[in-house]
């Protein structure tokens, strides 16, 4: 049991319970939640293509689950110990996007390749195809390309071809297809320049896809895109799946990119942390309880949505402690209020806490485990 | 059971099986770690001052045990939380950093005071000394002073007389003393600017212990003080204690502070990260497996101890990668190899993990969990 839990079962289905919830609080509003998750399915349902949702974002079963029954083929983990948590909870269809190497690390992939339905994983290189070969597991594994970020991935459509025949030629292993992950341009905050950039990424895609299927090893997955590119991707309808993540919550470095080219905010901010005025001895600043401990640190503030005058700003005071500014004038928050703010970056955010605070309105209606919650190795 | 004892509990004590850890994986320095305890306490003692080091900085009743059995007076906890967790593993003498607010957190101060020997708080507000005081909790309170940074703490000496009085009034309250901590002083990089700094608002200090001297309060604990500032704290004596936290394990952000004046460094680095090589498609730089959710990201680029050619950088690749990039000429390590570093800054690196793998060598020695992790509320 987390410890959100140990703190707070009690409070869940008790009408207003949300003010008594010990801060910081991480919290999911469900009902936006759920409209994400369908908002996000249909769309890939009207372009005829699949989504494999990256449980990266939210590292949680019963969000995955959710995203299963709205029709996904499965989801994304970034790494193996990401897949063994959400299988173990019970999760299927989990494809591995980041390269498994090291001989501890294909011993627990092979492992969980027995035990987990559909499992695939992603590779770049033939010494790491072989290692997975030896070690028995029989699986389906996909051929990573390089999107020109360098981070992983097959430099060109030669190597792709090569890593394909050879995990075509390893007893146990089967070639899948391909992922190409374009990371640097899903933030790109004007659409058209997030269009273009992708036109021309997805240009190169297609011709690796056209060697392999000059060579006999048409893919049949082509897994790749996110959030910030979804919706140039249904519309080049390259990929046969999306590896949509950050959809589910959004997040100051997604609320400003214009993701659909005509200013419209298709997904609603549904991850949300309430901290607490602990500190409140200057007329200027307040001191809550919510510091670099609870918000990803790489991507700025995190935007106050509520329990502060309007033009408020948040600043970072170490691990612990944020301070809330308001505007000349205006009188900040009280010893023991409860501030409302969005997550700079969603994935890190969540990766600092526990368990979600289900809410509905002011309600806590439940808790969910973060069962993948530092799974980085 | 942590993740990471689940998958490495075999591993104890087999010669050389640091190689066999799966990545990214905390280590600790046994030995290193042992002298770092053992160096702070005698400065300490040299100087007639006592210890109760902040447990913010490793979060593990291991190596609380360790700082109260060479010879602390307890711990410091950031937040309640931090306090109950490290309680509920046995370590006593407990300090409450920052201040409990709200209904939900002071019950459980209260119920955490009737359990755990000596627990202290610190506050700064006489609303909080009301609501603790009618909450029937029986303990001693420290009365926080600001020390110019306005994060907490009563903002005068005036405010600090009325608080004790209100806590020495207050049914079932003790005032214990004052705390004050110079958080932003810390990391001054120079040495005489930092002693500087520290002088100035030492003589703030003592007007404060002053004025409640005057008034028949005197302060029996003065508890403060960090690492940057040790050793000019010791020098001026007018702390009885010390919450030095980050000396145990160290990193970047210290290891560029001159911290004694002549050039020395008390401390050794005893906190690494072990990071595996999972992608190496260029000549030019390899991609490891560790990234912003492994390592601090408010505080720069985590520095190379072992495993690239002297010279070689690390930059953040996302949240699960990082490239390793060598000097011109030099090879990058290979596919599969390990690549060792420290923390930028230690105390948010060790809250993204679950547990420190305690090594001697390249032998895994212990696991010790941070039962403290995540303790934000």
């Amino acid at each position: 049991m987390t410890y959100a839990q140990t703190l707070h079962q009690h409070l869940i289905g008790r009408q207003g319970s949300r003010r008594d919830l010990n801060t910081p609080a991480l919290l999911v509003d469900l009902d936006a939640l759920e409209r994400n998750i369908a908002a996000m399915a249909d769309r890939a349902r009207q372009a005829g293509l699949a989504l494999r949702p990256h449980a990266k974002t939210h590292k949680c079963a019963a969000i995955a689950r959710r995203q299963i029954e709205a029709g996904a083929l499965g989801v994304c983990c970034a790494k193996l110990g990401e897949a063994e948590a959400l299988a173990d909870a019970g999760i299927g269809g989990l494809l591995i996007t980041s390269p498994v190497v090291g001989a501890s690390a294909v011993a627990r992939l092979a492992a969980l390749a027995a035990r987990s339905e559909g499992l695939m994983a992603s590779v770049d290189h033939p010494a790491a195809v072989d290692a997975i070969a030896a070690s028995g597991a029989r699986m389906t594994v996909l051929v990573d390309i390089d999107p020109g970020l360098h981070r992983t991935g097959v430099a060109d459509a030669e190597a792709a071809v090569a890593l394909a025949r050879r995990i075509e030629a390893a007893p146990g292993l089967t070639f899948g297809g391909v992922q190409f992950y374009c990371g640097s341009q899903q933030h790109i905050e004007a659409f058209a320049e997030r269009r273009a950039a992708i036109i021309e990424r997805t240009d190169y895609l297609k011709s690796v896809i056209a060697r392999l299927s000059a060579a006999g090893l048409a893919p049949k997955i082509v897994s790749g895109g996110g959030t910030g590119t979804h919706a140039i991707d249904l519309e080049l309808g390259v990929f046969t799946e999306l590896q949509v993540g950050s959809y589910v919550f959004m997040d100051r470095q997604y609320e400003e990119c214009d993701l659909t080219g005509d200013g419209r905010v298709p997904f609603e901010t549904s991850l949300m942390l309430d901290a607490r005025v602990i500190s409140a001895n200057h007329d200027r600043l307040v001191t809550v309880d919510a510091g670099f401990k609870a918000f990803a640190t790489e991507a700025g503030a995190p935007p106050i949505l509520a329990g502060a005058p309007a033009g408020s700003a948040y600043h970072f005071m170490g691990d612990e402690h944020g301070c809330i500014v308001p505007p000349r004038g205006e009188r900040p928050p009280e010893l023991g209020e409860v501030v409302t703010l969005a997550a700079p970056h969603c994935d890190p955010t969540v990766n600092l806490h526990d368990a979600y605070h289900v809410i509905q309105g002011d309600t806590l209606v439940d808790i969910w485990p973060l069962e993948a919650r530092g799974r980085s190795a």
